[in-house]
């Protein structure tokens, strides 16, 4: 196949767009693109969280199917507090490989959600689930288009746009912010609907990190303890891609963020795509 | 685990009942089970057919997601004729592995269905994709109780029955006729939907077994001929079967039968079950 | 590679032996085998218990590693109990394939404890676990001699004899009791060390089966419950094969039983073989 | 896709014919069919023996790609030997799998040679190569003649005639004779045909039997030595068979035969159609 | 094992040299490197294309092994244009994996083919099929040489110089042109060949890349349609490296190329090598 | 799972320290982190060595379980000497793919070490087995603190440091000297150990590097030999880091050196860890 059918592609979306956000785990779309959804979701788009695994391993007590459908009822009303619909593939946590079998279940996913815009972690990260999750996600990328693959679910018409969620690491190179949001208008909805996970956020995450003698005991507590916890130093780089797509000075004001890269497998999209996709930025 | 608490499972299905058909590729249901589900429906039983895969396989000149998508729209149009819903799973046809994901695939058809009734190839056949359906469907039979197993679904409260459809294969052992079902009544309307599926009967099949010339030209002649083609001696077993469940005399005007015989995994049914399932052969 | 190179094999292996019995489950080779482990352990015979799967996934509530945990100190218990020793491998629960990275465990298992006999589910019954513990038992007969597989482990010298476990199923045939073992004496003790499995036949196996009421409260009780519940009817099959091995009159006193037949793939056993392998029965 | 197809089916093959006998391991064909292949390949047919393992793992002090090399040219000679073509396929002995991969591998070489005939063991041996050898045969009939599964290969126009080599194992079921053929007249020159297989015949198969001292130290000795070893009673079952097909009283001078039972999964051969495949019983 | 094994090998080719061009899909090497081949093949080296894929999904109407024969023939035309053998191994589209099974295939191609240098496409790209290419050939060198592995394949004696074929991607690493080819004097040849694979340019290229509405309607106008969309501006970095190797000037006329990086597991070239490879360049 | 809680992973490990280094073959860990080996265990580390394949592929005319055989009892000498325990994996050499199956396998020997410190080959690197080798500890990182994973295995309490090797090669990204070791002091003794490999450093390296006419026929000139071998020209890049570590004026000394890069996907360690971990370059 060709490379010049990629540059061929035009896509003249209008608002509202179709958004899918695919993690690995319940709770990754949540941390890495919750207050985007929250915003994008509010202003039209119809979002979509996916995460391909159950989360049946991530627990120091509890395991196996049980941990699924508590994972799966916690998912369920995160959904409904970001506005946004929830799916969990039924893939073990812990074991995920990059297999063509879940290369079709994420394919049809994003093919049914009639997907603009496709949001996945790098295929680099400390986990190797979200590392996989990232390889999946890639290799559906432009398969979604092929109508012989998977044919019991309609081609996508055009090859979304595919995005990266934000991650630190720095080999084999390290993320690009193309764009960065503000979430700080919607950080405490943020941080209620993260907290409906509490198998996570509040058991398991503060055990495997060494610090569950933090999370307070009293459950009123919870969200502001958890909203502390999120606070991160902006660096001047995401400052900068800030003041780039806001205007100049929305830095200053700014307490929290959530930026994306884009992925070169899917469609390349212009400045009038990404302000379409990112209607918050303004125009 | 334990061998009794099989032994322990009683299970008071009264009518009308939930059976799932089981079969390799879209037509196998049909062939086998057709007439007996077009009976179970008229009497008020809730029938699905499934095909584990999607057919893209078997013909001279086609093939691929193109064949597939021709494949799944006959039947959709033969389980209209036939008074059930066909649903065609999308793994390769010719190539089917009795792998865990598939064999997860299963379980989620035979608990979505809510089935009491599962009925499938026995796992010797001269396809393997017919072998391979029967090893995937015993390999379901018990774990759709399990709720651990696909925990994103429902388990089943109580193994259903699992039937095999009739073959004639003699190794490892041959098929035992446990109830015969006569069709007779509805031979007509079972090759009405039959004929749905254009690329099997008429194109493939005929192709395969060097009898293409064998076809009518006119298109109206298609269902006459191809009820030709399905008549087959009734063996004495079957008649006698027949009889024993029907009354004796029945065989005498039987001209068209389905033959079934209850696999081991499942729930062992009563006679009582047995005239719940087949409510055509009376009390 | 030739046939007669099996019959050529001599054992001249006598008193005391090594005997491994493999189930799928935490608890399979207690129930099929555990009063006739009891009877050698205290005969003079090592004895060990090895379980394919880790169990994470037959309960009601718990499952994943942590359930598997709660097993394999289940198994521990029971072991010690039974006398012998009792290893749990780490795969999944209802999940067992067929496949080479688990044969070669088996056949390590095997070698490890240098066994002289291997006792084992035959490839047909309700859990798919159950079927596929026989096939890779059987896998690993002849394999375990072959020292360029698995060349970390020494091969055995000789072959095993291997037997398979009694069941009820009677496709693609039946079981076949080749020498059946009077458990009477040493019932007690085998349900005693059954129940170390409190999560098995007090939990999971009574919900599954739909009798978990008939549970007692009373700790104190649960052991004769279980006895109760274990005890079945001895068929003149096995009273026959029982009179053959102890002299006549040995049915009309045994109350419990378990039965083995011989499995064509390992080393063929003479009588005295068997009287050997089985000395309660005497000479 | 329906049973009757295979009904409809006719061969009208006449001698000379194309035969494909395939095993595990290179010396399996040799052991099972080598008198039959000498006649056949003498009386005008063409026959091709395949190894689907590479041998590169029974030995007891060889191994890996270098053993694999030697057994190739074992084979190459032992081919020339018998007057047939000699094939090894490359996957490792001792880990064969009834994977699609390997199926496909089978269903190529069985077109290229254009069968008529496919000669392979039963899937139940005491080596689970033997079995799963078995397994990817069966799994490659009838798909040798659909034209969209393995399409860099032209199908075959009509399924072939499968058969079975001759084995002792009962379970599930006996071996069935439905043909034997004498090969009293050409055994010399099958030993000296298998005697090609030095590594397995008299270094392997004597260290795993238990009977590398028998072997001579004069090599010239080797071949009378295998002779006697491959010495079988007739057993009145495989007399019975001979007779029928030469004719009483063949079975009085029959020393050395071979056996084979039609598979269930093949063209079923007419008395003529398998005179026409075994020439050497006469009409 | 060392890594100085691989500096310490020295390779004393001479022209003619043997190339193997492996792409994923049946057009793959005739676009990446269709131009270099007809230069190469004509002044005297062998080439070799090979698809790893049989292309059966890549199309908007037709699929299956129907659709890989179509592209077989489309292939075998192609090479007959280009002046190379083009070779299609039968795995499925849009469902590559970088297997053992699929390495291994590749292993023999370039083995058989007793290539000095063997140009593939990087493992990053829009496609996966393209990717896991990269990934199976990368996966490829070095074993290439390994005597143990496909021990049925006589191994190289050298490592082979391994390329990648130019792409536009800039992540992890942009593709680095170490040697640009100035393809106009047979970029007619080039489109001619390529215009062979009708399915792919006039059918499911400009269909899946929204174009379709441009292919003339007058086959005869296809060619030049086709080699003005081939059309790219030769950026400043390939227009440096075409004049390093050519002698300044040569980039003002050049209005075609391709490029190529060396990967760094096979041989490392050296400037001469470099020109005994693309004697076209001149010395 | 959320990113920070890697962050807030604090480890206080003191000397002395567990480290284990894994290899892809028997004397991967040897030839890149030999001398390290040697000075950290005799100032107090505990030093385990693990080859992921068992070596039954690398060697000119040996293979297989035999030369397994040969390598581990090698292995288990050279361990002797560099004062470490050395553990071969049993999976072949050559076919190491980066499976869940082996993923467990190196979570359990992580965890069985307690280690503190795992040190591995980057992701890239000529050979297939180096590359998947780094895939698999990666994909190891992190998980083992999982309880859920492996739990026939007691988590490790912390994520250990992860160290990469040190490799040549540039990309996607070329390796990155975090400390660099002066081995100088014990370059004798660690080619005294390596020599124990008597089948690689003198039998398969040379002769697939193309100079085994070099290796001296005299056995006591082999240590000698090999250190010629060994040596090469210190980088600008590894003496500044030398001399960062060691104080200035190192670099002018140091004959050997090993040099390793901190990955990403582990604990990120201090200088303060650092220096714990390599004690020999000082406070």
């Amino acid at each position: 196949m060709m490379v010049f059918t990629l540059a061929a592609q035009g896509q003249g979306n209008t608002t509202p767009l179709r958004i899918i956000m695919i993690g690995a785990h319940p709770d990754d779309c949540d941390i890495d693109g919750g207050g985007t959804a929250i915003l994008m979701a509010s202003m039209g788009h119809a979002v979509k969280f996916v995460s391909v695994t159950n989360g049946d391993a991530g627990h120091q007590s509890q395991g196996g199917g049980a941990l699924a459908k508590r994972r799966m009822a916690e998912a369920k009303e995160a959904g409904k507090r970001f506005g946004v619909t929830y799916d969990v593939l039924d893939n073990h946590d812990g074991e995920l490989m990059p297999s063509l079998d879940v290369r079709l279940q994420v394919i049809r996913k994003i093919r049914e959600w009639k997907a603009d815009v496709v949001i996945a972690p790098r295929p680099n990260d400390y986990h190797p689930d979200h590392r996989y999750t990232g390889v999946l996600v890639q290799d559906a990328a432009y398969m979604v288009t092929v109508p012989n693959v998977a044919p019991d679910v309609a081609p996508l018409v055009k090859n979304p746009v595919f995005l990266y969620f934000q991650d630190g690491f720095q080999r084999p190179n390290p993320f690009r912010p193309d764009i960065v949001v503000d979430i700080t208008p919607v950080i405490d909805k943020k941080i209620h609907a993260m907290a409906a996970h509490e198998s996570q956020f509040f058991e398991w995450l503060p055990w495997i990190g060494g610090y569950a003698g933090e999370v307070p005991k009293d459950k009123s507590l919870w969200e502001p303890w958890l909203k502390k916890k999120m606070e991160r130093e902006i660096t001047e780089d995401l400052k900068k891609t800030l003041d780039k797509w806001y205007g100049s000075g929305r830095s200053a004001s700014a307490r929290f963020v959530e930026a994306f890269e884009v992925c070169e497998y899917g469609k390349q999209p212009s400045a009038d795509d990404m302000r379409n996709i990112f209607p918050m930025v303004g125009k």
